[in-house]
């Protein structure tokens, strides 16, 4: 049974990275989204509420989770079970920062692989910062996140953030 | 069951090719590697000959087998009943080749997807086309490649090819 | 007045290039698409083919010419009253290359200038060679070339080419 | 008439920024180049000293506007009457960015386009960042920016900024 | 006699570092290894100490001597009497930034010039942040960085840093 | 003593080829220009004329020496008593190739090691094939190629090649 992986920021997950979770949800047995904490990269939504974010996204997807975690990707992959981890890649400044931490993956641990996957052309230039800055700025997101993300960011950024 | 396709080349394998297979043995069902036939393109060995060493390349993995392919890739991923694509990517210049091949087949054949592994760090610079200059030259290419490449490579070579 | 000059090979135009034409053509007053004549590289369809694809593909534009030449492009462009040429980038690889040329192409005739549009991203992945060889497979080119584009294809590989 | 938004951070402007805007009032009608405020990021010169620098560099250029905004490109752009976006592209690292922003922006105001233009080879690996660099450790930039740059930096600077 | 600057930031100093500064210390007869403070920057380790871990990782070299500085390269270069400027490449992404500061350099300093060495393959994708970064989530850095810089990466990240 | 060689196809040699020479002879004891024989390949020039301009071009230039080779690159390195190769680097697509032979090139010979220089950037999108293809379409080549190039140039194509 094959259990993957699939780490990011995901700050707000984008139809971009819904893409390739439906992608992987089509193709193996289980796919676990996880939002990696990074404590020193500013985030606009807090850990919790991307997972939240996420789990209400992927709702019709019956074989994804959602779930977060601390530390070294390799050693959480262990403990989940997971024997892949999927990337996504959009452009050649990804895929160099990808390769490095596939290679580094790879030496920590042998038995873990990472399998990478194209975004789709029409989301390929697509990012949660984008997305961030332009609802920051009042335009409009419809169409390049799910619709509860484009509520919560409304809210989330009325509110004076 | 995930049935993946491995396509290329493979003028001759190399062991960047062979690292390559030996980790999608690992991790799905099966795994066909396929010579594609490309009349346009002058070839070192021919596409039986590539077949043949590929499959005494492989024999030890159970699980993958050698073959070839004329016509469309997702025509023949069909009939084999393949639903994963496999590529290995090196450079950058790979990967942008790559992404079209990806889109233009995800048009083609939606049910079918591609994944992307990295090359590890140690063969990520290594080409069949690198492989043959090196041993026309009269180079060692010892640990680049099968041994039984290495000896068919020296066999050819020194039959004034 | 703009008179700008959007030059290639044109083997078969696609849309992406319609994208690039349709796009010049509402924001300049007049634009020249030449077909660049390159004896050393083989072509599919003739020069006389192509500038005629072109011209239907472009009937309903009614600022838009479709012309070839020979020789350099900056004399051309200077025969024809041209002030800008027209360059569509769709990837890293192009960037280089028509970098190059524009450089080249400055120094040739400092009057003269290039400005580069990005493919939109549906069309950003598709080129002439690869409509090529999809056609050639027997695969469907639907809305990658304009209409009477497929049929010509068509009628062209069936003829045995 | 054309009339083409130069947006950017021009802090300060430098001889590349120069090189493109010159081009520009050569080739269209109007040229506005205006600062983008940018809060997050912290720059070395005000907004209203970036405006005034670029107003006595561009004082020669009778089609040539200075200016600052707020909120979206593309808002900006619809409010100044302007159909076109001009940006600089000098490396691979600009080019993947600059094409993210581009689709962006069609997708927000399609009507609205974007035009790349090289920086010319001289000037090709030039930006603000460097030049500050350079003045902040005493080096010449004499050549890098317009004299009035030059004074101004080296005023900024040995204010103890 | 070529005396050759190796500059960077070596917080800490890798493998990868350790291999361009053995090729060095090979082909030239001397090699200065120099930390460039950057005030601007946070690093993990002080500057005193980033030099002292060279200094004991470099003991064996009998021709390499490590130093820090402060100021414009060029200056440095100068006063220390070294003809040649050395970089490491990895990949693309540090093509274009070095390219960048090597012209600058050149334009500073016409009789200084700048060589590149390609990091080798096992190394082309390990960086000082990369390292951190799995030291401080518990990873093994062993083979990545010399044993000293290990045991002072496990002293300074259970210090609490 | 450094004995380092410059190879390349040199047809016909630029001032971009001459921008490295130049700077290889002002910082090393000799250096040695190679033409590598490439049978595969169609060339303008022949080998022989090749060498002859390399020669005429660098004649000011007293320890530098222009020459020919076969087969392996290392192996005319170990015969000449190079200890050093040279190879400029232009743009990103030189990059990567330069760096898959560097790479493959100190796995056939270990003692010997490559440096790069960056071409300087006026020269930057300077290659022979471009200067051939101006040259054909009858541009002007002037500080583009030494004079003596030139002059060749002219005779080589009004003779009908």
């Amino acid at each position: 049974m094959d259990r993957v992986l699939y780490p990011g920021s995901f700050d707000p997950v984008t139809n971009g990275h819904m893409n390739i979770i439906e992608r992987c949800a089509a193709k193996f047995d289980e796919v676990i989204v996880a939002v990696a904490v990074n404590l020193e990269k500013e985030a606009l939504f807090t850990v919790e509420e991307r997972v939240e974010l996420l789990r209400e996204s992927c709702a019709a997807l019956k074989n994804v989770k959602a779930d977060h975690f601390t530390g070294l990707l390799v050693d959480y992959a262990r403990a989940q079970g997971a024997n892949l981890i999927v990337k996504g890649l959009r452009a050649v400044s990804d895929f160099e920062f990808e390769l490095q931490m596939a290679l580094m993956n790879r030496r920590l641990a042998p038995n873990l692989d990472t399998i990478f996957m194209m975004t789709d052309g029409e989301y390929s230039f697509l990012s949660s910062s984008i997305v961030q800055e332009v609802a920051r700025h009042g335009g409009s997101v419809t169409n390049l996140v799910p619709p509860i993300v484009e509520e919560r960011l409304r809210q989330k950024l009325s509110a004076g953030c």
